[in-house]
């Protein structure tokens, strides 16, 4: 029997969401439990995970209820080598390719995901700096990296290279469509209109294939997302 | 034959250590190219790494004089991913865990020294920030992971996981000794004695051991790092 295995998530955080998408892909059955963010229970930062955040799993050990871990099981946090663990505990899922090179171009393309487009368009959607150039940026060195000839991020098949952007993609994707953001109103839409440019087409065309993937569509809950936004973002103003 | 790599490097950059280390420790013949941070070469942008960084390395094509470097070669930069490029590409080194849990363990190590040690210990060298605090609590991370009844961070073997931090070990015993440093007059020497509390025992002994690794005793040069940072900030103060 395979061991346990259980995902401390919450559904507004991206980086959760890349863990589900990547056991989505990887066909892995676990525990997915919603911890809840704005009443953390105790248990979870003196049991699971010190820093109190999420995304966390819990690996082997025994099967327990979630709410009562056990000292037995491996515990890891970070979603980058949550990432990278999964695939490895799934070979078979190619969610990493065997050879180095390509296996390099997987992890540079998530390490360039989270330093130079995660980053600036998290500043940008939080209202902590007024342009989002920098996210444009990113949007660019992102599509320099992008495979040629295939709809995956590296190579020919789904790695968690795209695991790691996708979910942000469908964020972002959000925020152009719906203007809801910490930035000046109206700065969403114009983004979404500047995405439309030809020299984005690769991009966006990589985004439109990452959001009709099944492990993304099942797992995309917009809505939520977006009034969530909207009633914290109305919140912190007040 | 084995493929070229060449490292592209600079004395002052921990980075570009940590791969050093790592080439050392699997014993792989390769160049080392230092490349002039203070007047960098045009080349270096355009054909090895676009944001200029060190460390980078190009893997394979043919055997070229590093400045003027084959659009054949595969190059990659970001000392993590080169990190765990070296460990994939010599797996008889033993830089990587084979084991999930172990593997992941090293990952999260390295996770750990850039978000919570590095770069906090950084904004006090660099005079950001007026306390080392944020650095100690990095400290007491770092000793909570360090693996039990051995002289390595993780399992009982040389892993990138060493690599990672012993070139900021090796660094920040610098400062504690010469108090050079962006930081108050006194800073560093004070937190040289904070240093040898017991409670911090396992992480000081374990920095001893890393110093005395012949990887990183080879490739140490403590005198000139103290006086370049001397002449950096002498610099930037007038």
């Amino acid at each position: 029997m395979p061991e346990q295995l259980t995902l401390y998530s919450h559904k507004l955080s991206p980086y959760s969401h890349r863990i589900e998408l990547a056991l989505a892909e990887a066909n892995v059955k676990y525990k997915n439990y919603q911890v809840d963010l704005f009443n953390k229970p105790k248990w979870f930062a003196a049991k699971i995970n010190p820093l109190g955040k999420v995304p966390t799993i819990t690996y082997g050990g025994p099967d327990v209820d979630p709410e009562d871990p056990s000292p037995l099981s491996f515990k890891l946090a970070e979603s980058s080598v949550i990432l990278q663990f999964v695939a490895e505990l799934y070979p078979e899922s190619g969610l990493l390719p065997k050879d180095p090179v390509e296996h390099a171009k997987v992890l540079f393309f998530m390490d360039t995901v989270d330093r130079h487009f995660d980053s600036p368009g998290n500043e940008w959607m939080g209202g902590r700096t007024e342009s989002y150039e920098g996210y444009l940026k990113g949007v660019e060195m992102i599509q320099g990296l992008l495979s040629e000839g295939s709809e995956f991020a590296v190579g020919d098949c789904y790695t968690i290279a795209d695991a790691c952007i996708a979910p942000l993609l469908s964020r972002f994707k959000i925020t152009y469509e719906t203007d809801i953001g910490g930035f000046p109103v109206g700065q969403g839409h114009k983004l979404g209109e500047e995405l439309k440019a030809p020299k984005f087409a690769k991009f966006m065309d990589y985004t439109q294939g990452m959001l009709e993937r099944p492990s993304l569509r099942d797992s995309n809950d917009e809505a939520y997302l977006a009034e969530m936004w909207k009633k914290l973002i109305t919140e912190r103003r007040q």
